[in-house]
């Protein structure tokens, strides 16, 4: 067998919360305004409250509701593949499982997450959604989601990118998005920015506050965000479940789990099912691979801080590079992120997740080498997880270890960052310790 | 169930032929020099003599290399969906089935043949494959073919379509293909046409000439066509192989089978399968639909005529607009060409394939709703089936016909064309019937 198929009617049907599994749990989210942990009520003019209730769920599993898994059902549940011709190549004794989020209808992970979040919004009457995105992976996704559900949709994307990869953005509008150029007119934040530097590139941290501005002054509309929060990895949870039970099907149980980080939504949701099993003893890593230019678990601190550069997100406990940090542009979009979601952080800070940090270049290396043994060109983020597997492969490659990663997107809609790599246009980065240290200083002080 | 999924040993293991089956059979191919039936000594400087076998072979099964069910099982077999939320929004009682081919890496049904092709040539002991390519599906799909067998590839790329479209070029190029644009200094041909109109945006045909002369003049290369010639056909045959399986499973028999018409490999892929049902009485009816911008079927003539502008193909006998005929730019890349394939044109000349022409507006405005009630952004090519497929379900919506398209394409990799659909640049072109006339007047005579 190349690849395992579930079918249908295998699907998982409830998502897995790894929260109350945690040793020693996650600290709460604090209001920014008087640093004590924040109250649903005042998160509510953005979130929906079944939402809301998820994020401070306690409960090991949630149903997953019918009307979701008829959507999931587009491309769920994805393969989960041996990657022989991989193998061969490399010439280890290890085997090298993939689990195949790149078959959504927008080429990633993202939609696990967005189509959740629509339908909980549609349920309790909201008919709006905002957001943000910076490549368009997840302003993507939730415009299909929101195109579902019969709702409407409102991207802010980040000038840089509406500007320079407009595929994503011809996709958003496909599924009837309506996207603008963030900084942009339509909100006062952004009508400020453009006031005093009419040619700014724009950030997510911008389109952050852009999003919320519009969510909270408008009562029809609430906010949604594709990455960090406990309820996107809650969702996401699909991805290890399906996982599991198909390396079961495989007669496999990994050695080691690995996944790329850029908010963390996709590593987690194929690490958290995965937890318990570490913690009732059995022999399992989980290594957390994220870029050397913007290496909020290997170069940052566990702190509070806030997620957007306009400081309106509530405060999360969270590994960081402090919520000014700006990473080289030219880098993985996706995980172009300067914090990290509090549970992958929890992970971190008991010892369960290992975090470990790559350049570029051998992320592109891996990702052509990929692309021409098992075939799929990934997506540049997920050129990470590639380059972790490699590793772990190749470490010993007379051992014969059971290896997992998540292929977590596709990279036919990035063939630019492609073109850039064989035309020698990249180079590698670290960002300097001294900068990361100067930006974390100017953290908010807390306790 | 929404999607109907075999397993992977479920996959059909021969291909099926439909040549032996087509009443009053097929005309054979010509040689342009002594308009005689072409032998297959003189085919050999450029095709691997198990292709030649295979283009004339009257078996209806031929046993499918292990080796290419292993790379086919990258992404084969591929689902068979319900388009549930399609038939909601239409207020149909009809019930609409699609065999979604667009799930390959590259996005398209092409690689069911450019594997075998790879496979045969290099079983034949070939290094090196050329290929021209348009926008760019089919040099993608070759590229990821001879990847996977560790050949070399070199694919003229129309120049216009290299300089505007560069996301296949890069795709190409990540699997390790080299791209040039057409016209190139690499072929005597290339260079003169150059010399006397250096800024041309090139042709598919001029493509062709550059591929051909390249593979005629190097001992360990061939060439490889990815429609028309009867082995494509018989490789995609696997499409419809798997979709009646499936629609078996499903319970269901299609009253009727549609497809979009390019060269017609993809459109044959789905129906050969079926006409033996339709030649033992059942009732079942077969569309074939093309661009009304360049209608072979419905606009042309059944003839003798070159494959290419440079007349360097064998004379086939297809339904044709004249090998000089080109098609407005605009229009879907996959669909503009001038000939159909000769198991296709038979097909239609028998009365079973009934050809239909649709214009561009109203596919897209298809497409547009596929993408927001199934999910799934589909190439401007594919358009064309949902167009039919929706044309049928609307004769009679009280009517509880079963229809089955076959979804060839994503649109993912071609969004530009949905924005041109979006901001209102596109219009519907029907080519004038006095020049397609002009254009047949010019066929050489034949018998």
């Amino acid at each position: 067998m190349k690849k395992i198929v579930l079918r249908e009617d295998e699907m998982p049907t409830r998502w897995y919360n790894v929260v109350p599994d945690i040793p020693n749990g996650l600290l709460p989210p604090l209001d920014p305004e008087t640093l004590q942990p924040i109250g649903p009520e005042k998160l509510a003019t953005v979130f929906p409250m079944s939402l809301l209730e998820q994020e401070m769920s306690q409960e090991r599993f949630i149903d997953i509701p019918q009307e979701v898994l008829e959507v999931y059902k587009i491309w769920r549940p994805s393969p989960l593949v041996r990657a022989t011709k991989l193998e061969e190549a490399l010439g280890t004794k290890a085997k090298i499982f993939f689990k195949n989020e790149s078959v959504s209808p927008v080429g990633s992970h993202k939609p696990n997450s967005a189509v959740a979040q629509a339908y909980y919004n549609k349920r309790e009457g909201v008919k709006r959604l905002t957001t943000e995105t910076g490549a368009g992976q997840w302003g993507s996704a939730l415009s299909l989601a929101t195109s579902k559900f019969g709702m409407e949709c409102k991207v802010y994307m980040v000038r840089v990118s509406y500007d320079q990869k407009p595929y994503r953005k011809f996709i958003m509008q496909a599924y009837g998005g309506e996207v603008v150029a963030s900084p942009s007119m339509d909100t006062k934040t952004g009508r400020e920015i453009l006031t005093s530097d009419p040619d700014t590139p724009g950030s997510l941290g911008m389109a952050i506050s852009e999003a919320l501005e519009d969510a909270s002054s408008r009562s029809d509309t609430n906010y949604a965000l594709g990455s960090v929060l406990n309820h996107v990895v809650l969702h996401q949870s699909i991805v290890g479940l399906e996982a599991k039970r198909q390396m079961e099907i495989a007669g496999e149980f990994p050695d080691v789990v690995i996944g790329c980080c850029g908010g963390g939504s996709n590593f987690a949701g194929l690490v958290a099912p995965f937890v318990p099993d570490y913690l009732e003893g059995k022999k399992i890593e989980f290594h957390g691979y994220e870029p050397a230019s913007c290496p909020s678990m290997t170069g940052g601190k566990l702190a509070y801080d806030s997620g957007d550069v306009a400081m309106m997100t509530p405060l999360l406990y969270m590994y960081t590079l402090g919520h000014n940090f700006v990473p080289p542009g030219i880098h993985a979009g996706g995980l172009r992120y300067h914090g990290m979601a509090p549970i992958v952080s929890a992970l971190v800070r008991e010892g369960i997740v290992i975090p470990k940090a790559v350049h570029q270049l051998e992320c592109f290396e891996a990702g052509i080498l990929f692309a021409r043994t098992e075939g799929i060109i990934p997506a540049p983020e997920s050129n990470h997880a590639i380059r972790g597997a490699i590793i772990e492969a190749m470490k010993d490659p007379n051992e014969p270890k059971t290896i997992l990663f998540n292929l977590s997107g596709t990279g036919v809609i990035d063939m630019p960052s492609y073109d850039n790599y064989l035309t020698g246009k990249l180079s590698d980065y670290a960002y300097p310790q001294e900068q990361i240290e100067a930006a974390l200083a100017r953290l908010p002080k807390i306790g």
